[in-house]
């Protein structure tokens, strides 16, 4: 078996004119030698989050070396899976709109328990159901915590050209505060439920004023905020579906109404397609 | 001045190699002259639909050529202007996806009707209201008869890869039978009242089965329709807001719940930025 650093010797021994990386991976590792791919002459394209939000020092001088070597690196993927959610941004900015806010619902996992959530089931039971159903990651905490939101919100901000730093988006966590860090308890679900009262209360109050409570991220005015929210019954994030992402652009053209895009944002095979058709895309960026 | 056929030959003179042709009319002549244009090296951006909606033999005689002489042809704008609908039909596809249904409201001013709607106001009264605040065609007519929600179902049909011509589309028209020839008639709202009545009883059945009355398009097992259709509260169509178009795609990867693009879909803010996103493709496709 070859060592990593082999590898990307004898891929630039070859010299190929127009070779792409396709980093199917969630590893830092793999992100860490995307410089010496770069270097190696190859274009990157990925679904790894890994790289888009890198504290922006070491995220500027990834770019800036791509750009020097005229690499292109692609990452529809990132944000909704298969969804048009990047290359629509890029699009937007590129034709001279401007860019007022973008809202989402970012997380399947968190969509899939707010769309459910009627108060009849704990809270605490419903994250165990989604669990057991697949609807979340291994440690449930990585979803409820909101982390995963923060990152695509950065992802977003960065593509308004925003030198934030995941540090930066104001989260608000699901997750108690005791049960933050450390292992996974086994009585994990039992000690979350310490906090069903309270999103019982935010439910209700939602309810009351006609309507529904979302997890959702908002870029606005250069900030990153991600939190649950109300909405009222008409907004396109109370149409959401089953574990839907949805993302909504507000623009200086779209201002009336947002652009919408809406859909599953994980699972295997949307993913792949977000990873295909920006293959497709870098075989139309290269010249021969 | 010039006559059309001077310009193509006096562009053709230049022999420029990588020149396009941006048809920004609504115009059956200049899509007349597109074998003119391609034939002088051209390759042709639009937001016209004149051209995807040709006959069938016309329609592919003209993609035939365009073929042949490698040039591209780029129509973004023909549904939904700004709205991400063909590029991402086209990415579905491209990326081995297969297409079970489209649908979609595709028309911004049938969109504003129904989402207005409300029973409170005559129908006829509120397309009055609509073409007053200039958000139907001069003639009415050509919104309520469904055609140009024909036409941009056909235009998706025809990405399908499907022989349908426009006869093909089986489209329910809201205009009387007795107002669908001739001029518009001076007393046109007083003679569409006529079908005030029939609309609020379906308004009304609707309501009782806690649905909303949409008018939408639908592809779907190579058929083509249009029309009324009622929809529950929680579909995508019920959120519709303003004149919003939103298109549906359930595939093989998208089937538990669709992609769904939305937002304003006419207006020549968004319009241009459809074009403008083609221009941006196009200098990606070429090769200099």
């Amino acid at each position: 078996v070859m060592s990593r650093d082999e590898v990307v010797q004898n891929l630039a021994a070859l010299e190929l004119p127009n070779a792409a990386i396709v980093d199917s991976t969630a590893s830092p590792d793999i992100v860490a030698a995307y410089p010496d791919y770069v270097k190696a002459n190859m274009h990157i394209i990925t679904p790894n989050k890994v790289a888009n939000v890198l504290d922006w020092a070491h995220y500027e001088s990834l770019m800036q070396l791509m750009r020097s070597r005229q690499k292109h690196f692609l990452y529809e993927a990132n944000v909704g899976a298969g969804l048009p959610v990047i290359s629509t941004l890029k699009d937007l900015i590129a034709s001279g709109d401007t860019i007022i806010q973008i809202e989402g619902i970012l997380s399947g996992t968190l969509s899939y328990l707010f769309n459910n959530y009627d108060g009849t089931i704990p809270f605490s039971k419903l994250v165990e159901k989604a669990h057991s159903l697949g609807f979340t990651e291994p440690d449930p905490r990585e979803d409820l915590s909101g982390q995963d939101v923060a990152r695509k919100l950065l992802i977003l901000a960065r593509q308004l050209g925003s030198r934030l730093d995941l540090k930066d988006i104001s989260v608000e966590s699901l997750v108690p505060k005791q049960l933050r860090s450390g292992n996974l308890p086994k009585d994990f679900y039992a000690k979350l439920s310490s906090s069903d009262e309270a999103i019982h209360r935010r439910y209700l109050d939602a309810r009351a004023r006609k309507r529904v409570l979302r997890f959702v991220g908002t870029l606005r005015d250069g900030k990153g905020t991600a939190g649950l929210k109300q909405f009222p019954l008409g907004h396109p994030f109370a149409g959401a579906q089953g574990s839907d992402n949805i993302i909504t652009f507000t623009t200086k053209r779209y201002s009336h109404t947002p652009m919408v895009v809406q859909g599953p944002g994980a699972g295997a095979d949307v993913t792949a397609m977000g990873v295909f058709s920006d293959i497709l895309k870098l075989l139309h960026y290269l010249p021969y």
